[in-house]
């Protein structure tokens, strides 16, 4: 997992790490830190590495079974070390969401850059203009949804010339969703707009499938189709009428309809030759709840995914001790909303441990629930006869990886039995 | 709002710093960088600092008038330029909730610190014994509410001794609540466990009110003053008991009934020399809905909050662009979860403008309201007749401090019209 970014102090500033033990990434991959046995300053995110190395090699293999490739969405993890894991088994870019994650992107070496996302503001535009300007082999993507955006792109470009035309995709969205032209005849007229264009060039038709939410699995199908199609037709009409340049790109991006997108964009590509681009980011990290249940659906669904024998594994853990029983059934642990996400879900206590050099984890049961978080600390409700007390440890599985990889500048890479045998670096 | 800390690097790390600008902190406090001129990379977090200075001002007016003291609860800012601030303002020292926050409170030069939590976990006691060791002048104080607990204490400062008892304080709480003693009879035993051990001295009687959460004003004061009230009666006990070392602590937690604890102890003082501790932590930052609304009960409430005049304002708000208005009543906003929190309630759409050298920021009306966050996009509501365009910029102002600030490295201080001054750092 090597990244050009110079390596950083290990020090203070990152949670877990112990105060007593002083060196660099190399050195902390080596020290044989064990999180049940106490080594650090809990609490602390671990990833499994077994979990990381299944992921990735799973998503290479569906890629490669469907004739897709994959810019990763980066904002999942914000992380150079796990972006270097990504471009190396075979992701063909990363994908962003801000102008600041493409500067960050910028630094950690990466030369091709899908920005999913309109493109707005002075200085952002600025910024992608000069990095185009001075690195010629920069490849640099970003969606338009309105005329009035390629107004603001044009006189942004203008203002501070790149020395070539802005690689750009049309977005399409639904009624009462995100971005995107809701009117496909709005559409096609800002595609004759772009490839007429002296500062902006088609390279695609794109949307973000993932803002379909809350339906029962069927009608979510089915929307979901009816934006693929949009985008298939939308992406022939261009095609047939020559206002793309280059390899035209057909693109959608959730973590969890990805099956759908390749299946719809692969038929497209029988007729004609587009370039089918996935950007699913929560595969390499998955989670222990809302993905979970969205890709056990997705294999279920998926002949493809069937095929690949095991399917994703959750490779995000936090570690906690428990700080108090203070009646029956109520557990304290020392962990909250500055560790863990919970905009989908709430943690689920997966296992736990009494510390010590020969500690293992035991499972613990679902009567288990976290039932509050605060800044700081996890309210559980526990079952009467349960062993927990003070000093024990708790892992936590996530809901949603993007909102606990948030909360953590350095995870540890562990093994199986929770020993630290590296670590990766976030930037958020 | 000078720190012992080391300069860092002001880079591609931090969010909104323009791409073409160089320098550290003292070059950019007199850049002039505008954030209605676009001169951020933005989204950006900014802080006003008439409203930070007039905030601190106003709780070390409060805490003069009630006789009380304060450790403002550090985990809200994280930031050792606003520690600074407050000590210079009189802060007696900053409240830790984890062994983690006392590791950065020590990097930053903070001499006293009130960890309002267990401390628990093999390498987080050995740090803090660490510290107490090598460091005579290091004050630091914590929470036990078990007998449970004080055996983990004692073994793991048997184990690391710090050469001087570790103060603490015995932790009240209330069924189906967080931590804290339920039954006073246990807290009792505990105290005199305290009084008579080796390792621990009993320095005071302390609970988190603020865990009274959801209930109408009047049942809700009446449960929290009775849970001060127990802590008044505990108090009394151990310190007519003896139990006690050096001048016995009151202290109670909250950011928004610190005028009950204020009044409550207050009373008890007049009888006994407790010393009385405050650790509200949002005061200083403030924010436009969950804190405004129990401020301004607050200050219906309390006679001296009256006698202040002006209550506190809102410090904080998050600027970012319009990207889209895909329908008449739809804007999408190029801010989310993952910039701004949600955790009590959604963002407010407080002001807005139309980039450029001359823009003035113009009030939104409350019919522009964010109705979903995703990672990095907001979805507005806004009436059809709104002038809201893709590049406009809307100011967004904060429902929670704490949710808020963890999601930046950096916040720009910034004048009234919203011109870069000053600048301050984060360690989440």
């Amino acid at each position: 997992m090597a990244t050009k970014l110079p390596p950083e102090p290990l020090d203070w500033r990152i949670k877990g790490l112990p105060a007593a033990w002083h060196g660099d990434a190399a050195d902390l991959a080596g020290a044989g830190l064990s999180v049940l046995n106490e080594d650090l300053m809990l609490p602390a995110a671990v990833l499994r590495r077994s979990a990381l190395q299944h992921n990735s090699r799973w998503m290479q293999r569906f890629t490669a079974l469907t004739g897709t490739q994959i810019a990763p969405h980066g904002k999942t993890t914000m992380s150079p070390e796990l972006f270097a894991m990504q471009m190396a088994d075979g992701a063909w870019g990363i994908t962003a969401a801000t102008a600041g994650h493409v500067r960050a992107y910028r630094a950690f070496g990466i030369g091709r850059i899908f920005m999913a996302n309109q493109l707005v503001g002075r200085a952002n535009i600025a910024y992608v203009a000069g990095e185009l300007r001075t690195d010629p082999d920069f490849d640099f993507y970003c969606l338009v949804d309105s005329m009035h955006a390629i107004d603001l792109l044009e006189a942004g470009l203008a203002a501070s010339p790149p020395g070539r035309r802005l690689q750009v995709l049309i977005e399409l969205g639904l009624s009462s969703g995100r971005t995107g032209f809701r009117d496909d005849a709005e559409a096609v007229a800002a595609a004759e707009r772009i490839a007429a264009s002296p500062y902006v060039c088609l390279r695609g038709i794109e949307a973000f499938e993932g803002v379909v939410q809350g339906l029962e699995p069927t009608e979510r199908d089915a929307k979901v189709d009816a934006l693929l199609q949009r985008i298939v037709r939308l992406g022939e009409h261009c095609h047939d009428s020559g206002l793309f340049t280059g390899e035209p790109m057909l693109s959608a991006g959730g973590s969890s309809l990805f099956d759908r997108v390749a299946e719809t964009f692969g038929a497209a590509r029988k007729e004609r030759p587009f370039f089918v681009l996935l950007r699913s980011g929560c595969y390499l990290i998955h989670d222990s709840h809302f993905y979970k249940q969205l890709i056990d659906q997705l294999e279920a669904r998926s002949p493809i995914a069937a095929s690949l024998g095991e399917g994703l594994r959750p490779a995000l853990e936090v570690w906690a001790y428990v700080h108090s029983r203070p009646e029956p059934t109520r557990v304290i642990a020392g962990l909250g909303k500055r560790d863990i996400g919970e905009d989908v879900a709430r943690p689920t206590a997966l296992a736990w441990a009494h510390p010590g050099a020969d500690a293992a984890p035991l499972p613990l049961s679902e009567a288990h629930r976290v039932v509050r978080l605060d800044d700081q600390h996890a309210y559980l409700d526990v079952p009467a006869e349960s062993s927990l007390q003070p000093g024990d440890l708790i892992g936590f599985g996530i809901s949603h990886p993007c909102t606990t990889f948030d909360k953590w500048k350095l995870l540890y890479i562990v093994d199986d039995a929770l020993v630290v045998t590296g670590s990766i670096r976030t930037y958020f």
